[in-house]
């Protein structure tokens, strides 16, 4: 896993995956105090940054092992880019989601082609499931975050931040970002190791579900003591990638923790000031913005909103927060 | 006013208006029939495309001018447009706004740096105060839609959306605008009309507001009964500006309309598939796409989403269509 698997991720995902602008909001800032530039992934297609790694995966994969499908697992955001970029490619695809993710993100993902195999999240192993799937029948396994091809597609995001970092004559800053199983974080913590190395990558997660950010205190591994029972359902991972974990230990400051109510309110927030939609999961890094000032160093912030594929009416809980 | 002018306030409004990207959804186009692009200029900043002619009036006063401050009238776009582009250039703003606006609106003009004065809709002239304020005052008058410099900077996203559709390949469809007054539609007609002369430019308007749609077929201005009463508040104008409908009656092809409640579903579809946050007045281009399949041509259809500064209460409005 290096930075020229993540250039030449990046070619393959010209002209497929969308350029993503960085907004900004007056607002945002006067809260913040400091200036926020946001990278708002949910306006990626399939509404996350897991488009990303899902093209890198299917665009790297040789025609004739491709042609047989692929299989995935997901709480529905990577599943989504998975179908999606199956489709596109023309092949078939098998996801493998809990029968507790949002039914938005189950009903798009059948939507966009893919067969939706559901299990239970309390008493089934979904990484168990998905490999004898991927053996009865011949299609390849794209996991979310320990593949080195979805990492690489997911850190073209962080070759974009570093260029319009760049373009803003922003060279130190600290970049949040969403952080479940941490394909993104070492994405991008790789990408602005060789394109901008004054930005520093910091994972955010919810309260209760900190695996990465104590595991980045111990050195070493550390699990969840749950697996649900949060809002933010898109990065609820019981711990670390093997594969993205060592990257993140090498490159990346401390995590950052919120609230679920921070997230919903940096949801409303996003509403408001920058007009687009975020999700629980994807709001976190933008949450940490908003309400760990003293967290964060400099006189700017970069955050990832990674997605924003929420249920209308956890939506308009978010709205709530704003009266 | 011709592409020159356009051009030339592209030229000025190079890194400080941003350029929107195109979005699209598998899940619209399956709804419209057609391939659908949005341009999603609720993402400029200030939240509609507003901020290009604010801002490209405000670059092209002399700088003694400019100096002495500028007055604008506006149900709020036009306003947050204005208010942000002078007091980035360091130069007070007064804003007349209508005393029944969006709350958010008239807070957001304010936080902007603007001295708000509010007027009766029912009763009062806008045109008349504020040409007064601005004698008295030796403010600049920068009107919404009838000044070319304001024109020539909403045009500026029509030489994005010319070379955007370009790069898709799409060089035959119809470009379905949001219009109030006509600056949008004009200066984005303007655009396309030098640089993808096979993209038609289209008006769409809310029942009851068609004073566009109506003009283009008689040949003449034609006025509305009404300048309240609809959801739509921020295209609500009395009838097509006197430098904008010569401009639309030569290039224009037939205006569409369609309802308040067409109006919000779009704005949820706007949500659930796009992750972008739609005003009413900004997504009846949208709803256009989404509901007169009928009265539009060809394989591709483009539609901006002009705004996206909307009270919570409407939004969560929107999100009730969902179920």
């Amino acid at each position: 896993m290096n930075i020229d698997m993540i250039r030449a991720a990046a070619q393959r995902l010209a002209g497929h995956a969308r350029v993503t602008p960085f907004l900004n909001s007056p607002f945002i800032d006067e809260i913040a105090g400091r200036r926020v530039w946001v990278k708002p992934e949910c306006l990626q297609r399939t509404g996350s940054f897991k488009f990303r790694g899902g093209w890198s995966a299917l665009s790297a994969l040789d025609p004739d092992t491709r042609a047989h499908g692929v299989i995935a697992y997901s709480s529905g955001n990577h599943a989504q880019g998975v179908a999606h970029a199956a489709t596109l490619h023309g092949v078939p695809s098998v996801i493998v989601m809990p029968s507790d993710a949002p039914a938005l993100k189950i009903a798009n993902t059948r939507a966009l082609g893919a067969e939706v195999v559901l299990y239970d999240r309390a008493t089934e192993s979904r990484e168990e499931l998905g490999a004898r799937l991927a053996q009865e029948r011949g299609l390849t396994l794209v996991t979310p975050y320990n593949m080195a091809e979805v990492i690489a597609g997911q850190g073209t995001a962080g070759l974009e931040i570093a260029a319009q970092a760049a373009d803003l004559g922003v060279t130190q800053a600290d970049v949040l970002v969403c952080c479940g199983g941490g394909g993104l974080t070492a994405g991008i913590a790789l990408a602005c190791e060789a394109d901008a190395p004054g930005l520093r990558v910091r994972p955010v997660e919810p309260e209760g579900f900190d695996d990465v950010a104590r595991s980045l205190r111990s050195g070493r591994i550390e699990h969840n003591n749950a697996t649900s029972g949060n809002i933010c359902d898109a990065i609820l991972t019981p711990k670390p990638g093997d594969a993205t974990f060592p990257i993140m230990a090498r490159l990346c400051g401390p995590g950052l923790v919120v609230t679920e109510d921070e997230a919903l309110n940096a949801m409303a927030q996003a509403f408001l000031r920058l007009k687009v939609v975020a999700e629980p999961g994807g709001a976190v890094a933008f949450a940490a913005a908003l309400c760990r000032q003293d967290q964060i160093e400099g006189d700017d912030v970069i955050v990832t909103i990674s997605g924003g594929n929420v249920d209308p009416d956890i939506f308009a809980r978010s709205l709530a927060t704003l009266t």
